[in-house]
């Protein structure tokens, strides 16, 4: 265990500069195209990648990178081609989400009704109306900004670029849209149709998709080429149960979290009624009337915090909580065995074992 | 006259062909990711392919790369990388107008309103919200599988395919949406704030850049490099030309076009008070009553036959027409002119004209 503890201490020391590094090259970004792009589109394209979360893609794939033996610090910008690729989709998520913050910061609609009341001095439903526009836009560019982006790589041969491209349009992006209409769909079924495999299939999209790339994005660009095979497997099934570990965490938090640290308000998991392994298993689990109760909550958007206790109760009791919290750690363990078969030699594996203790060692 | 009218002739046979060849390139994509990907995003990304449109920036690459030499027959997967890049931006652009019919066929978000109704019984408005979301992701699952489609060219060397992926994602898609975004902030100013080359500058944007990578990759691929220096500009000089007019035409057949031929109901642009050259012209050159009587029909949702009936006949009144038309037809002769010292040695000039005279020669 404590050996755990110094993982995690050396990744988040080693993170602090990751995390520079990826802000000065977005800093470039910002400024390309900031002379002849239409301000309202850039500020709300650019907006969540000015409070940066927790870089846990561009970590990933330099920390990856690095752990392979690569030229790491020269990969920065394909580091935040994956950190571009994840904001585009959280723009498109909060619109479809209707969220309204993000980091503690609006939302890019939000962002963009603020700008159309400020400088068209639009209605609120005109404005409402103009925030979805700019943000569908705003999405879009940052897609195309991202893999822009992997193009700018300098040093790798450009078969390797081009196959990095083709993975970041041709498997990422399907696999992950696919994860979120997953999720959408999901929302539409009654809880006693759902079955565990639905919601372990989302994620895998939603999320391990994206770690999947970045990681051997990271490894590929190390050693020249593709990894291939078994490797390839390997380096998928390692991505996947992080993914899986992360999002199941996510669920947690979103219930039991603390708002301010969460960027979020807590409880809009219940109000939305989300498909959560935590809500499926406390279900499966719960006595009759909690069963009653707990169907009436889930997805009542007027459940206020006393609600939301009461969620929170039935979630312990059942030991659904529990139960969850034992899953993402079985889901941690399983990458944390993977690792030393993915990378034999390394010298730094600790700094990787820190970034997958980080999936679940968190509280925001 | 006559040898223009055999052009024409010419480039349409010839389109014949093309059309199928993209058809059939098309019908491959759909069946890859049909398997796996879940049907309603499937169906909703592809919609509007399965209902081709004139098939203007496939042909101008394919007949872009023919007259410059090429083996044109090799490169119908770029051409249909643009198709597919074409309707990405369709998809949003219609989510953004609100619009509900394109092609005589439901919108990309109609057809996601529909599944939602006829697979999970959703309400009408929990429906719209699902259409909204799938039109969302659909046209991001396309803006990616456009570059993919790109990526999948086999003759031309990787570096060359990698200058078009980076044409594409870091010039061509910031130009459109910064066209669009421009499109949406011209709606929100007062028709006396506008000055025609807001209009043309939006023109260029929207539709102006992506017949521009269409004219260029199809050149590029048959030269096996990316057209340079005055080359490159008067190759964009053409595609500007050709995007103009054809906007100044849609705008005309918006108002004076026939309903069934066009696919779109006729008036909308009135109803929307779309800022277009012709209203702009109009109130430019209409008496203080006209000028009074217009504004208050430009923007009117309300308005219907007769009030259209009334704006046409202002707008013939006041010379607009005329003098859009003739803009249009100025914009084409610049571009004819253009051609031959773009494709001095060309053998089949005539089909490149055929289409460039397409671009007014058109009830659709």
């Amino acid at each position: 265990m404590k050996k755990q503890e110094e993982a995690i201490a050396a990744y988040e020391r080693e993170m602090v500069k990751i995390r520079r590094m990826v802000e000065e090259c977005l800093e470039e970004e910002f400024a390309r195209d900031g002379v002849w792009m239409p301000p309202h589109l850039q500020e709300t394209a650019m907006c969540y990648l000015r409070h940066l979360g927790k870089c846990l893609r561009p970590g990933l794939l330099l920390l990856g990178c690095r752990v392979a033996g690569g030229n790491w610090e020269a990969m920065v910008p394909a580091a935040c081609a994956m950190e571009m690729f994840h904001t585009w989709t959280l723009i498109h998520d909060d619109v479809i989400d209707h969220d309204s913050l993000r980091r503690n910061q609006p939302t890019a609609h939000r962002v963009g009704y603020h700008l159309g009341q400020q400088d068209f001095a639009l209605s609120d439903a005109a404005a409402t109306d103009y925030g979805l526009s700019l943000a569908i836009l705003g999405g879009d560019l940052l897609q195309a900004r991202a893999v822009r982006k992997m193009t700018s790589l300098e040093g790798p041969a450009p078969e390797l670029v081009l196959e990095l491209v083709k993975e970041m349009t041709g498997s990422l992006t399907p696999a992950l849209l696919a994860g979120e209409q997953r999720d959408i769909e999901l929302s539409h079924l009654p809880f006693e149709k759902l079955e565990r495999t639905d919601v372990i299939r989302m994620m895998e999209g939603k999320t391990g998709a994206l770690l999947d790339l970045s990681l051997t994005a990271g490894v590929a660009l190390a050693e020249g080429r593709m990894p291939l095979g078994e490797r390839r497997l390997q380096l998928r099934e390692f991505a996947m149960a992080c993914g899986i570990a992360f999002q199941l965490q996510d669920d947690i938090l979103g219930i039991y979290g603390d708002e301010r640290k969460l960027g979020k308000p807590i409880g809009s998991d219940v109000r939305e009624g989300k498909r959560t392994l935590l809500a499926i298993m406390a279900l499966e689990n719960a006595s009759r009337e909690e069963r009653q109760e707990l169907l009436a909550l889930l997805g009542n958007p007027m459940a206020g915090e006393r609600e939301v206790e009461r969620v929170r109760a039935i979630m312990r009791k059942t030991g659904a909580l529990d139960h969850v919290q034992a899953e993402a750690d079985r889901y941690v363990s399983r990458a944390l065995e993977l690792l030393p078969q993915l990378f034999p030699h390394a010298a730094e594996l600790e700094l990787l074992v820190g970034w997958t203790l980080s999936m679940t060692r968190r509280n925001r």
